[in-house]
């Protein structure tokens, strides 16, 4: 039971939010639960992920607006005009545009900070929710110049009571780092599992492990994520223009057109394959020095 | 044991090869090594994958070509002109182009017929070879005419003892085939984990398990991947060439030219991720009733 943070109200019982819940709960918070879909609530609580909120509750310390990104601004402003919380955060995978939306929106920045857990799955609804979520993982917040210390605090509270890492970033570079990390992969694995929607059977027979890693993304749910590639546009298209740029120089070298097979400076398929390694090996480093560092 | 496979010849004690040798000792079959690394038939020896072939062994029943791509033609001609078996396959990962060479090389077609496993890893070398490697996955066999059927039905028991499930198809239809699920995916997930290969601290904090997933098979060994997309150059560029069209499209799409937002007929990005949904199901349910099939 943490001493600052006695009672949150969950905006949004899906995946994300329903997981915030019930990872508070087993901390030993008071956990109220809302969502314009009642069955979701009602799976929520079942649950064991907290109470439903009703009007005259009082107000929570901290409000988690857990809606698809292009619906934050609206539920945030509306949330902070009925004074349901002390505190305000969101968990949408986009920041910079829902920031300057909440701004012009009117919403009272000083005691919002919006933030961005790491984690998901493939799977949507509170069905697929677990507490255990982003055990371990980075949870990215944003603070507004605006934004007070007492509700950065807060909510930092709020992500260490989920056992998550705070990562502290301008909302800008949230949104390129998010690109690259996040919202291209999910496009190119779509991308390539959409070479499969109607295929055959001998080539069904041949799938092997490793299509099925890169394509398991690809089995999100395609409204949010289409709400997630519009609310951080610009930056993803950045992202994916620079590998369509590098896939295209492949495809071109296979035809025989640019670059001669051989050392990487002169043969752009070595270039690229090395290049993947070196990726990779960061990729994989970075997780064993967190793993090792959650370890210690 | 079976009866009439007693003695195998593997060359070349790579992750395949030397997986092909455990899964084969694991039946009771004779197995014998070589490679032109001695350290790798040692190491082989030593994991209990065989012994090592002498001059003046007897032939064997199948010679297995375990060699890179662009390296079999070469090492069956002279497999066969020393009569070191009856019948002959390799585990390239590529067909059309090498049974092209193979026959222009003057290798006897009637003894050979060209294979492929459909398992794998990002770890090459003996090391990380082990016997289960090809339980429960697909192995195509792609017969010329002029193979004999006594030298396919030598193979297809070979790869019954190693696990797999024999899936018999045309070079050309195979390559086809393999180029979209295993030779594009790798150099897409390549390009993917190339964004990274100078990555900062604050962007590798907030890598989660999607890239982790989709850059998985990016850690493959550059050099035999490059000789794999060498060999099967043309079909890897049709595949990559759509991929790139859909991207490049998306791409313009979030820059706010070409389609609307809205319904999958009129916008790109709804479209490719429904696509993307569509593959991934489709996929998925593959995976799933081959495993039925074999618990049944």
């Amino acid at each position: 039971m943490s001493a600052s943070l006695r009672r949150v109200l969950v905006l949004g019982c899906g995946l994300i939010g329903t997981s915030v819940a019930l990872a508070l709960r087993a901390a030993g918070v008071h956990v109220h639960l809302a969502d314009r879909d009642l069955r979701a609530v009602q799976h929520a609580e079942r649950l064991g992920a907290g109470l439903p909120h009703r009007p005259g509750d009082p107000a929570a310390d901290v409000v988690v607006v857990a809606t698809p990104p292009s619906a934050v601004p609206r539920v945030l402003r509306d949330a902070q005009a009925r004074g349901l919380g002390a505190v305000y955060t969101d968990v949408a995978s986009t920041k910079g545009r829902l920031l300057a939306e909440a701004e012009a929106a009117g919403c009272d920045l000083a005691t919002y900070v919006p933030g961005h857990p790491l984690a998901g799955g493939e799977s949507s609804g509170p069905a697929a929710a677990r507490g255990s979520l982003f055990a371990g993982r980075s949870w990215a917040l944003c603070p507004h110049p605006a934004t007070s210390p007492k509700t950065l605090a807060a909510v930092a509270e709020l992500v260490r009571l989920c056992g998550a890492e705070t990562v502290l970033l301008p909302a800008t570079a949230h949104d390129r780092v998010a690109a690259a990390v996040s919202h291209v992969p999910h496009l190119v694995s779509s991308a390539l599992a959409a070479r499969f929607a109607d295929a055959d059977e001998t080539t069904l027979s041949l799938v092997g492990q490793g299509l099925r890693d890169v394509t398991r993304i690809a089995g999100g749910a395609s409204g949010l994520w289409r709400d997630i590639l519009e609310q951080n546009a610009d930056a993803v298209a950045t992202v994916l223009e620079q590998l369509v740029e590098d896939l295209a120089m492949a495809a071109a070298a296979l035809r025989g057109r640019g670059g001669a097979a051989g050392d990487p400076p002169t043969d752009p398929l070595t270039d690229l394959l090395v290049r993947g390694n070196r990726g990779r090996e960061l990729i994989v480093r970075a997780r064993a020095a967190k793993v090792e560092s959650l370890a210690a």
